[in-house]
């Protein structure tokens, strides 16, 4: 196939960066790797019947209460007052969360979420390392243009998000035709930093890293950077995130 | 010196990003690669008594008829219409530039310019790889916050703009604080590129490459990743970019 009949890839690398970018025909992938999309993988693996994604706590609340779902969001580092879960992939085991409704407050994630909504995205799926292939596999079946969209942290650009965008470029490439310069930059860090993504963040002094060191979250960020730990493919319909049937 | 008690430093790889950082009490650089800071050093380097920069045609034209200056610009690779000169730096050698004012239409740096003004940026100066020393000299002299200001291509995040802004953290980054994800991320991307600038934009299919190759300025390119060439400070005051006399 020419390069230019393959479909295109772009990396978004802030929601403040989206509105640069056609989503109308496209696939749009959510990132928020520390910890929202990781999380929301490894929920719906563990057999969670969806995932409504929310941006405030007392929305959270209120939904958690009309469907009696599981309430879950942090401030800080803590449960968040009025929740009852954290942000933590390890508190969705299959024995706790199978069959339940998982309502998930994360800021920057649901609102790149609901801004690609207004874009009109064709569809909306969600991105970590934990569902990395499901994720690389879907899009190349597709044989749609795609929108890697980085949830970024108070907009500004991140580390973790950066590198697995460019962790999906490496897996896809061959598949796209990629004019964008942030594709191109993400892809080259993941390159560097791909054989051991935790002693990258470390080593590069990422901010979230430090930041969830800082809480004792060690175990989450690594469980975060391994690759399909919870092969699933979330997709946004309706108001929650549900995992795709398996062909 | 304690790493708290240095100035920060923050890069912003897109004008649609600079709102996130405190420009109050920073001095911006602004960086356009290809081509405008670097002709404007390179005109500055070889005498021009002041370079005013432009957003728009019209404005150049005027000006230029006003006070008798050299109108620049270009539209499509192309000096557009009305105006005498291009982007290139080799148009601007001593026996031609020395003692006149240059009017440079540059739609990119010229907003970021004006973007900076309007959050009240303690100081602005223009930085690219022909004059990178002079750059990193002064901000580590300063001893002040850091904000790099990518001009960057259709507010589309650009390799260049970035090698750049990595090559100035390279250089000064013992002198500053730098909690910064984007700053990291360029850092390392120009610490891989470094000894062979114009094979890494090559490779790694930078779209401003192709775009500048396209209308054979490949010797243009070559220039503008060349560190010191033309290694003078331009600083912007009331109006124009003027050099900095050195101490």
């Amino acid at each position: 196939m020419s390069n230019t009949n393959k479909p295109s890839l772009h990396t978004s690398l802030s929601p403040t960066l989206l509105h640069l970018y056609d989503l109308g025909n496209s696939i749009v992938v959510i990132i928020d790797v520390l910890r929202a999309t990781s999380t929301i993988a490894t929920a719906l693996y563990n057999g969670a019947r969806s995932v409504i994604p929310v941006d405030s706590i007392s929305r959270c609340m209120e939904i958690g209460k009309q469907i009696q779902g599981v309430t879950a969001g942090e401030r800080d580092g803590q449960i968040a007052e009025g929740l009852e879960y954290g942000n933590s992939p390890f508190e969705y085991p299959r024995e706790f969360i199978e069959g339940k409704t998982l309502v998930l407050t994360t800021t920057n994630g649901t609102r790149l979420l609901h801004m690609s909504l207004d874009k009109g995205a064709k569809e909306i799926i969600t991105g970590s390392f934990p569902n990395l292939s499901a994720v690389c596999n879907h899009l190349i079946e597709m044989k749609k243009d795609v929108i890697l969209a980085c949830a970024a942290w108070k907009d500004r650009v991140n580390m973790e998000d950066s590198l697995f965008a460019g962790a999906v470029i490496s897996h896809t490439r061959d598949h796209f035709s990629i004019n964008c310069d942030s594709s191109h930059i993400v892809e080259k860090m993941y390159e560097k930093g791909k054989k051991d993504l935790f002693s990258f963040l470390k080593n590069n002094n990422a901010s979230h890293y430090h930041r969830l060191m800082n809480f004792g979250l060690e175990k989450d960020i690594r469980y975060c950077l391994n690759p399909d730990g919870a092969n699933v493919l979330p997709v946004y319909s309706d108001g929650k995130l549900v995992a795709k049937a398996r062909n």
